[in-house]
C-alpha cells in the first residue's frame, strides 16, 4: 500500500459525512442504473457523468450495456417529478451511501440527485487500484436555495461558449442560479425582435442570439440552474437609448459609453410610452427565461436627468412624488405592474428598496450586508451580494470570511435571517473578458459556493485552501480556462520566450483592483494583455511563504527553515537578472522594471533581516530605518500590481529590531 | 530599437514573398474593408479576423466602424464570384502587399482571399510599436490543389467539438479538405434517418447527428475546406452490419468490433439488395455532403467471407468474375453507377485500382508510393496518402521530407505527374482519442501542409522546425489542444503532483506505434492515460542536444559545449532520483521504473564518454563494451516509447573508441 488519502476534497462540504477505508474501483466497466422517477435531464446528467469520470480517469467507459457487468456500479434513485419550471426554494437533499461494491444515490427530487452526481465526481481519487471513489455515508442539503453567479456582459462581450463552461463549472461547485447581468450603459447584449435597434445599436455587434438565449438556458436547466436575466432600469440604460433615445430623459443622441462609473442616462418614468415599451419587451423576454424571477437592476440612479427635465418635475408635483428616490419608487410599482401580469417577479438592487416596494419583490445588496438586514427587516426576501464581489480580486478567504448572516445581518431575529435566501458571487467586468474572466471567477468562486450550501461552522481557511486547490484541478478538466489562460498570456507576455523568469514574480503578486478603478483612462478598448490581467488574487506560494516567516520569527534556531528562507529570498533576489533580459525582448514587458527591481530590493532586505535574526549581529538603526520606508514604499501598488511578499518581509525586519 | 526580427514563421511558406524594413501597426483601431465580390463568407471570414487578432493580441478591437480611423487597414478585395460547391480545382492565388500605412490583399476568387488571411494572421508579431505586420510583398498559390487531413473517428469516438478545433486549425494552415472516415468495423458515426440501425447498433451511441454534420459541412465550407465523407465499402463493415445482418457475405451475427487489424466482414457484392441499401443511404447522405467526391474505402477486403459463400462463388462463375479481385472491381462499377446517378464521384484507397475502375474516380494511395504512381500511370487522378500517416508518431521531418512526387513517382512523365492533384495527412485512431488527437495531429499536420501547398524545393529541415514552433504557438490560440491536453495529463499521471522529473523524461521521450501495434491485448476500452499517450513525436530538446553532441565530437576542446552537456547529463543522471518520489504516489506512474533508470543509465555512460573524450584518459575496452552494449538495448522500446537520446550517447560512446 503505498499511499492512504485519508482526506476527501469535497466542496461545498457536505452537511454530514462518514468516511470509511474501503474504496469502489472506477474502471472502464463503470455503469449507472436509473430508478424511479426517470426524466430525461437525469439520464442526460448520467451520461455526462459517464463521460466526466472518463475524462478525469482517461479511461474509455464502456457504452455496450448488455456487455458490461452485471450489477450497476452506481444506483441513481429519485422518488419524485419536478415541476417544469425550477423554483427558487427546489429541495436540492440527497444522500450517498459508497461501499467497496457500489454507489447508491438518492434524493426526493431531481436536484438533489445533480447535487449528489457532482459530489461523486469530486471523490473521485487514485489509489494502488487504479481509479477509486472511498466508502462514505454522505446526507446532504443546502444551508440557501440561491446560489448564485452573476456574471456582467455589458463592459466585455462574454460569448456564449464562456458562459456555457461557466454553467458547467457553476454546477460542479452545486450553484443553482445564473445571473446574467444583460444590458447596461457599455451594451445591450440580447437580441429582441420586437426592438431590434436595441441590439443592433446598442451593443456592437457583440449580443446573444435568442437560439443563443434558448441553448443557454436550456444548458443551465439540464445541471439546475436557473438563469435570471438582467435588465438594469432606469438606470445604466445608455445602451437602450442609442436606438430608442425617446425612452430617456434627456434628450439624445445617446451612444454606447465605453468608460466606467455611472452615467446619467435614465428612463423617463412619467411617460405612458416607457411602459409600453418596457412591457412589450419583457413580453418577448419572458419567453425566453422561463424563470420566476426578472431582475430590474435598479441601482445608481441618479437623479440628475430627473431633476433637469421640467416636464418630469411637474408630474412629480401633480402625482405628488417628493423626491427623485420616490420616483424610483413609482418607477417599480409600475416595473413590477407589467411583470405581474407576465406572471413575474421581481428581483432588484437594494437602492429599490422602498415602502411602496411590492412585498414579492427580492432585494440584493449591493451597498453592503446594512442594506441586506434593512431588507428584511422590512419584510423582503434578501439576497447577498455586495460581500462577493469577485472582480475586487481580493483572496478567497476574504468571502469564504463573510456570512450572509454576518455584518448588520448577525443583529436579526431568526425570523428575519430567515428571509435571507442565499446569495451571488458578482463577476463585473470592467477589467476582465473572455480571455481572462475564468481567472477572475474560479476557483474562488467555489468558496463563495460553500458558504452558501455548507454549514456556518464550516470556516477553516487552511483546510479550504487546501481542498479549493483541488477543485481547482477539477475545473481544469471542465474546459475552465483559469490556469490555462494566464499561462498562455505570460507567454505572450514574453513574446513566447521563457516564462520561468515571469511566472517567479507573477506568483507572488496580485492586482489591484483599486489603481485601475481610480485610473479614469481605463475604456472597454483598453487592451487587457499586461502582467496585471495574468495575475490572481491568491498566492499559494505566498501563504507558504508566509507560514515560514512566522514559525522562523517564532523560532530563528531552526536551521531548517533559515535555509529554507534564504534560498527563496535568493530565488527573488535574483530574478531580476533573468527577467531583465525579457524585459529587453518584448516590448509588453516594458513597464516591469521597477517592480522587477523591487522584488530584489526586498529581497536583499529580507536576506539581511534573516542574517541579522540568524547571527545575533545588530544592524546599523539608520540603516534599519531606510530598510523599513523602503519596504512601507513597496507596499504600493506598482504597474496596477501589489508585491504580495513585503508584509512577511516587514514582519522579518521589524523582528531585527528585537536583536539587542 | 530593442529588436529587429528579421525572420518570418511563414507555414506554408509562400511561393514569392520580399519583406521589407518596415511594420504596420496592430491596434484597436484596426478597420478592414472589403471590396469587389462581397459575399457573406468572405464578410465572416474578415469578422474573425478581427477576433483573432484580438485574441492573439489581447487588444479589443473596435467594433464601432463609424468611431474607427477612417482609412481602412487591410483592404481586401476579390474579384469574381464562386460556384455554389467548392470544387477540387478552385483557383486560391492571392497576393498580399502591406506597407507601414495599409495592407491589400487581392484575390480572383473568395478562396484566395481565405489564405491570404491566414497569411496575415501569421505574420503577426510584437515589436517596439507593440504589435505589427511586417511591410512585405507576397505573391502565393498552392503547388496542389487537394491538401487533406484525414480524422478517424471510429476506432475512438472524436466529438464534434474536437472536429471543429481541427477545422480552425487546418484553415490556419491553407489545408482544404477533411477526409472523414466515418465509418468502420469499430463504428457507424452519422445519423442515418433512412436505415437508423446503423447507427443506434453500430455506435455505442457515439454517432454524429444530421444537425452535428450540417454544422461542421458549414463550419469548413467557411474556412474554404471541402468535406469529404468516407463510407469504406465493401469490407471495414462491421458495424453496418449490427444493424443490418442481410447486407453480409455471411451469416451473423454481427458486433461492433473492440480490437484492431483486418476484420473479415464484407458486404455481399452480388445481390441486388445490397445495391438497393447503398443507394439508398448514399441518397440520404449525398444531402448532406454538397462535395463532388465520395470517398468508398475499398482497402483491405480479405475475400475470405466471399471465398466461403457458395452462392458467391456460384455468381462469380456465372458473370466470369475471375477472382476477388475483380469481383471487387464489379462491385466498385455498381456503386460508381449509384454516385453517378447521384451527380457524384468516387475516391478510394489504391487497392480499388483495377482496369474496369470509371475513369473519373480519383484512387488515394495506402500501400505506398509504388501504387500512386501505378495510379496515374493508368490515367487516374492520385492523392498521396501513404507518406502522411500521423499516426505512426514519427517526427515531423519524415513527413516533411516525402514529396507526393517523390518515391516510386519520381520516374513519372510530367504528364502523368500533374494526375497527382495533392495529398493527405492521416490520423487514424487506434491509439488516439478526443483528449489526445489534437497532440497527434498538430503541429505535425503543417509540415504536410506546407509540402502540398509551397514549392518542391522548400526543403530546410532547421528552418522547418523553427517556423513549426511559431505555428504550434498559433494554434494554441485557435483552440487546439496540442499542448495543454498532454500537460494535463502529466498532471494525472503524478496525481496531481510536481510534473518536474516526469517532464524532464517525457520531453526526450517518442511514443513507439510498433510497439503498440504488435500488442494485440489492445482495445477500445484500454486506457490510454500512459506515459506514452502524453508523448509526442517530435523533442526540441533532442535536437538541440543532438547538435550539441555533433559539434562536441567535431571539437572535444570546446569547453563551453562541454560544460552545457555535463550540466544536461547530469540533469538526467539525477533525474531518476527525484521521480522515484512521484511513482511511490501515483499508481499510473508505476510501471515507469525500469525507464526511468534507464534513463540515469544512459546519462551515466554519456558522462563517462565525455570525460574521456576530454581528458583523453583511456577506458578499459571491456567496460567500453559493455556500455556498448546496454545503450544497445536502451534502444527498445520501454513501456511502449522510445529514449531518444539514447543514438546521441551512442555517438559519444562510439567516439570514446577514438581516443588511443
Amino acid at each position: 500500500m503505498k499511499k492512504v488519502k485519508t482526506m476527501h476534497s469535497l466542496m461545498p462540504l457536505p452537511i454530514e459525512m462518514t468516511l470509511a477505508d474501503k474504496e469502489l474501483v472506477i474502471d472502464s466497466e463503470f455503469r449507472i442504473e436509473l430508478s424511479g422517477h426517470v426524466e430525461p435531464r437525469l439520464e442526460r446528467a448520467a451520461m455526462r457523468l459517464s463521460e466526466r469520470l472518463a475524462q478525469i480517469t482517461g479511461i474509455s467507459m464502456h457504452r455496450d450495456q448488455s456487455a458490461a457487468r452485471e450489477d450497476a456500479t452506481l444506483l441513481i434513485h429519485v422518488d419524485e417529478k419536478v415541476a417544469e419550471v425550477q423554483s427558487a426554494t427546489e429541495d436540492e437533499s440527497y444522500t450517498l451511501d459508497i461501499t467497496a461494491k457500489i454507489a447508491v444515490l438518492r434524493s426526493r427530487k431531481l436536484y438533489g440527485a445533480l447535487r449528489g452526481i457532482e459530489t461523486f465526481v469530486q471523490l473521485v481519487r487514485q489509489s494502488d487500484y487504479g481509479f477509486v471513489v472511498p466508502a462514505v455515508r454522505i446526507k446532504d442539503r443546502p444551508r440557501f436555495p440561491w446560489r448564485g453567479l452573476l456574471i456582467d456582459v455589458t463592459r466585455h462581450w462574454i460569448p456564449p461558449a464562456v458562459i456555457i463552461r461557466n454553467l458547467e463549472a457553476m454546477a460542479s461547485v452545486k450553484m443553482n442560479v445564473l445571473h446574467w447581468h444583460l444590458t447596461d450603459d457599455q451594451g445591450f447584449r440580447i437580441e429582441s425582435y420586437r426592438y431590434p435597434k436595441l441590439h443592433e445599436l446598442g451593443s456592437d455587434g457583440l449580443f446573444y442570439t435568442q437560439d443563443d438565449v434558448r441553448e443557454i438556458v436550456e444548458f443551465a436547466s439540464d445541471r439546475g440552474i436557473r438563469v435570471l436575466p438582467e435588465f438594469d432600469m432606469p438606470g445604466h440604460t445608455s445602451s437602450w437609448f442609442v436606438g430608442y433615445p425617446d425612452l430617456a430623459s434627456a434628450p439624445g443622441p445617446y451612444r454606447i459609453e465605453r468608460n466606467w462609473g455611472g452615467h446619467e442616462a435614465t428612463m423617463d418614468p412619467t411617460r405612458e410610452e416607457t411602459y409600453e415599451f418596457i412591457s412589450n419587451f419583457l413580453s418577448e423576454m419572458v419567453t425566453l427565461f422561463p424563470d420566476l424571477y426578472v431582475h430590474v437592476g435598479g441601482d445608481e440612479v441618479s437623479g440628475k436627468q430627473w431633476q433637469g427635465n421640467p416636464d418630469i418635475l411637474k408630474f412629480m408635483v401633480s402625482e405628488g412624488i417628493k423626491d427623485t428616490r420616490h420616483l424610483q419608487a413609482y418607477f417599480n410599482c409600475r416595473l413590477h405592474g407589467i411583470l405581474n401580469k407576465l406572471g413575474r417577479e421581481m428581483v432588484g438592487w437594494d437602492p429599490i428598496l422602498h415602502a411602496d416596494l411590492p412585498e414579492k419583490s427580492i432585494v440584493q445588496s449591493v451597498r453592503g450586508q446594512k442594506w441586506l438586514a434593512e431588507a428584511v427587516c422590512n419584510g423582503f426576501q434578501g439576497v447577498a451580494g455586495s460581500e462577493y464581489y469577485l472582480d475586487l480580486l481580493r483572496p478567497a478567504e476574504f468571502h469564504y470570511g463573510s456570512d450572509p448572516f454576518g455584518a448588520e445581518a448577525a443583529e436579526l431575529t431568526t425570523k428575519q435571517q430567515s428571509l435571507i435566501i442565499g446569495g451571488e458571487a458578482s463577476m463585473w467586468t470592467e477589467f476582465a473578458n473572455a480571455e481572462n474572466i475564468d481567472s477572475r471567477i474560479w476557483p474562488r468562486a467555489a468558496t463563495v459556493a460553500e458558504r452558501l450550501w455548507s454549514s456556518r461552522n464550516v470556516t477553516d481557511v487552511e483546510d479550504m485552501y487546501r481542498r479549493l486547490a483541488e477543485v481547482s484541478r477539477l475545473l481544469d478538466w471542465t474546459g475552465i480556462t483559469h490556469k490555462s489562460g494566464p499561462r498562455r498570456m505570460l507567454y505572450r507576455l514574453t513574446d513566447y520566450g521563457s516564462i520561468k523568469a515571469l511566472s517567479t514574480l507573477a506568483e507572488i503578486l496580485r492586482p489591484s483592483f483599486d489603481t485601475r478603478w481610480e485610473n479614469h483612462d481605463y475604456t472597454s478598448l483598453t487592451p487587457l494583455n499586461r502582467l496585471v490581467d495574468a495575475t490572481v488574487p491568491d498566492s499559494e506560494k505566498v501563504r507558504r511563504f508566509s507560514r515560514m516567516v512566522e514559525q522562523f520569527i517564532a523560532d530563528p534556531s531552526d536551521i531548517v527553515l533559515q535555509d529554507a528562507l534564504e534560498t527563496q529570498l535568493r530565488v527573488w533576489l535574483y530574478n531580476h537578472v533573468e527577467l531583465e533580459q525579457d524585459i529587453q525582448q518584448s516590448q509588453l514587458l516594458t513597464e516591469l522594471g521597477p517592480l522587477s527591481e523591487t522584488l530584489t530590493h526586498v529581497a536583499e532586505i529580507g536576506l539581511q533581516s534573516l542574517a541579522v535574526l540568524t547571527t545575533g549581529k545588530r544592524m546599523v538603526h539608520t540603516e534599519w530605518e531606510k530598510q523599513m520606508i523602503q519596504l512601507k514604499k513597496a507596499t504600493d501598488p506598482i504597474t496596477e500590481v501589489v508585491l504580495l511578499i513585503v508584509p512577511d518581509i516587514q514582519k522579518l525586519n521589524k523582528a531585527v529590531r528585537t536583536v539587542r
